[in-house]
């Protein structure tokens, strides 16, 4: 499954070095108090023969929230443990007082605790049907009347859905599909154009080419010139034995392990390049600031010879897989990823989100890979038993004509590679494109820092402006004085 | 099931006297060339597990169509054959020259010849697990793909959705879920704040009595009065054989039949208000014009003696029944219903469509009977193992909270029961109502005739100028000029 591992990127990978449930510490040094809970929820919204209710899990925090006046923040979890996107985004954190905003971040069902038949969800197709983005939404739908009828002061209240990649994909798909039930959705770094031909399947890798050769002379030049690199030393005897070595790597290869290395090399340069922030961040590794150019320091001269050219590459990778010094030995079955949520998301990514890639090695730094359907669905087929309806998406939610819904912020990072399929200039007054020229993968969402550019704080005083119009809208169309 | 039944009444009853599969000979004399045709689509949309695909009929009309600048009107089906909506959707016949239109005429999964499972579909919920209403948007989105992409010229065209009843709840859901695919909605007679307590459960029957209160003196009065007069006949020793008699039933009455039959009259007051028609009409049954009030002329007096009374009632009855001179019996089992289309929307009311009816005897004239959501779901689960989501429908579709969405006619006919949980305000410039006095059940759709009440034509009026609006948007909005 090697050639498809390549092309199941996730948007992002959470699971990385976290543990499948971090504890809430992160949240207590917040000071706001957070309730995590369950809901029961319908295993399917969309059929009545299964009965199934299942345990959804939420966070709620309260502390600034005002009843009056104020809103409900509402997270649409995406492909992960809820408590690590709590963690990571920190602006909703940061909003609250400001906004006497109620924090609500939902669980993805088939994630983190929301498991629709526990230890059993995973096991078959059977089992994984229920995974899809519309019973996500209908969980959010249902959860939101849930907390209207239950938590008191809850009802008269606006409430915006909140997203980041994947999630921020849902954010904005909530608002199209349930404009009753959210008065807007800030979708950061969102590319829910990145689907059939709506965006051309080589627009994400000439991105990360692009960060790559803004971050250093030659950078992406000599990363293009490593292929080969790889390919004649793996073809010598003792190039096996010496790439196993030079990589550091947790177990021998085999030339039958020479794409899976190439693919583990590349999808490291696409996560370096979707958390290229300006300040050092462990998001899916701990790293530098400016991760891009650390890694573009070793990567200076593309034309000296492979094994020299190989070593600097191990040199840059170096950058990610042990920046914090802890690493012994580096799995080219992993980036960042291996672990449950990821998983799933390749159910995910075989079924309805059908995101095409390619590359030509002309307009970008790797070698040559058509996008193709036929092997894409066979490979699917082989490890979930199900293929992919790669043109639901579009049918289902507008691809771009979606200029008829209203009050939805696309966030989007320049340097983010997610960027190019994502909505990057204003549809209408109200759906409206926020840009970040040195953002990379939604770093609007997190934590405000001292080192912030400006760019990152004029975005979320932007977004805050909206949301608070919407507010505002909500209260004053539809408010009954006291 | 007979206190279910009563609460099962069907949006319209298409089924009715007309065949299962009628023949095309109406359209045919409307000199427009209409060809059946099937296309495959998913029998679940919402899952990858079941990769089952069905033949989902649709017909479709070219005569006045022009690619250039023309319209593509879709028959939102409901619940029944889709080839008896064709043939009673005038309206769309005669506005396609007008506006250049493409006739679509989409049939409902489950009904018609658009079974999913062939003779299983309705062997057990196991099987009808897919009839739900966002699987049937989903069919129409599909279909409207499949004809942009295959049939040349319709890339480039506005689709409007067109429904009655049934059929424009679909239409108005259409344009709030799948905004993409439709410019506009004409949702005529479409109850679709008919759920929860969106409406008061009593004012259905409230406008039913309404109907016939101002269609005669004392003719509401002597149906509220003739309840006590069947109970007490019913009593006697020979009441059974002499209302057997008397109401000329196929077969005996005993005891436990008395409810269903009292049922059986109910519902044929309820038709007779929806048919309520200005001209002679076959739509249900084949009926005078003015129906409530030919049937009023036998109804004047509610203080006569039981056995007058209720003899009175059956003149009445008759007039529904026997019109047409070719009834031998009355069966109470039957209204108009009976067959398969209607079985299977008893499975979509116990589901989904739940529709809260209620009677005091005092601002209607029907017994009192209280709407018991506990009891109603208790029979759903006798009859087809499944229970009802009563709050579902107002979770996904929005309930009162649609003043986001755009583009929809919500039609109403005053005289129509179905009126009361219809939207007969405008919600905003583009959520417009338009209301009928004279009007009964989406008379509006009925082709046009000489005696046409001027309040009916201006009402077709003012909806086509809304759909003009909406083509030339379109094409002013989003056509490329060559």
């Amino acid at each position: 499954m090697g050639g498809l591992a390549f092309l199941l990127l996730p948007f992002l990978a959470p699971m990385a070095t976290t543990a499948v449930n971090p504890a809430l510490r992160a949240l207590a040094s917040l000071n706001l108090q957070v309730f995590p809970t369950f809901q029961p929820n319908e295993v399917d919204h969309f059929g009545f023969y299964n009965t199934k209710t299942f345990r959804q899990r939420y966070l709620i925090a309260d502390k600034y929230w005002k009843t009056y006046d104020g809103v409900i923040l509402f997270y649409t979890g995406n492909e992960g443990d809820i408590t690590w996107f709590s963690n990571h985004t920190g602006f909703m954190w940061d909003v609250a007082e400001k906004l006497k905003a109620l924090l609500v971040f939902a669980e993805h069902r088939y994630y983190g605790d929301s498991l629709p038949f526990g230890e059993d969800s995973f096991k078959d197709a059977k089992h994984l049907n229920f995974l899809t983005s519309e019973q996500a939404l209908a969980d959010f739908a249902e959860l939101i009347r849930h907390l209207k009828r239950t938590v008191p002061g809850a009802d008269g209240q606006p409430v915006i859905a909140i997203g980041g990649s994947y999630g921020g994909v849902l954010a904005a798909w909530f608002r199209m599909k349930y404009p009753h039930l959210v008065v807007g959705a800030l979708a950061a770094s969102a590319p829910i154009w990145q689907f059939e031909e709506l965006t051309p399947c080589g627009v994400f890798m000439k991105i990360v080419t692009e960060d790559f050769r803004k971050s250093g002379t030659k950078c992406s030049e000599s990363i293009l010139r490593s292929w080969g690199a790889i390919n004649r030393l793996s073809n010598t005897g003792s190039g096996l034995p010496w790439l196993t070595r030079t990589f550091h790597l947790c177990t021998s290869l085999n030339s039958e392990d020479i794409q899976r290395l190439k693919d583990w090399i590349s999808e490291t340069w696409v996560n370096l390049a979707m958390v290229n922030y300006p300040y050092p961040a462990n998001f899916l590794k701990p790293l530098p600031s400016w991760p891009v150019k650390v890694v573009c320091q070793y990567l200076t001269n593309p034309y000296m010879s492979d094994s020299l050219l190989v070593q600097n590459i191990y040199q840059a990778l170096n950058v990610y897989y042990n920046y914090s010094g802890e690493s012994r030995c580096n799995n080219i079955s992993e980036t960042t990823i291996g672990t449950l949520g990821s998983r799933v998301w390749g159910y995910q990514t075989c079924t309805e989100i059908i995101l095409p890639f390619c590359t030509n090695g002309i307009d970008d730094m790797f070698e040559p890979r058509a996008w193709d359907l036929e092997k894409y669905s066979d490979d699917c087929y082989k490890q979930w038993g199900v293929r992919p309806r790669p043109s639901w998406i579009t049918t289902v939610y507008g691809g771009k004509e979606i200029h008829s819904h209203s009050n939805i912020i696309f966030s989007n990072g320049d340097l983010d590679p997610w960027s190019g399929g994502g909505v990057t200039e204003d549809l209408s007054d109200t759906l409206v494109a926020v840009n970040i020229p040195e953002g990379a993968h939604h770093l609007d969402l997190r934590s405000s820092t001292d080192t912030d550019p400006p760019s990152l704080q004029l975005a979320r005083s932007v977004e805050v402006r909206h949301m608070k119009q919407w507010i505002s809208d909500f209260y004053g169309n539809y408010r009954k004085q006291p």
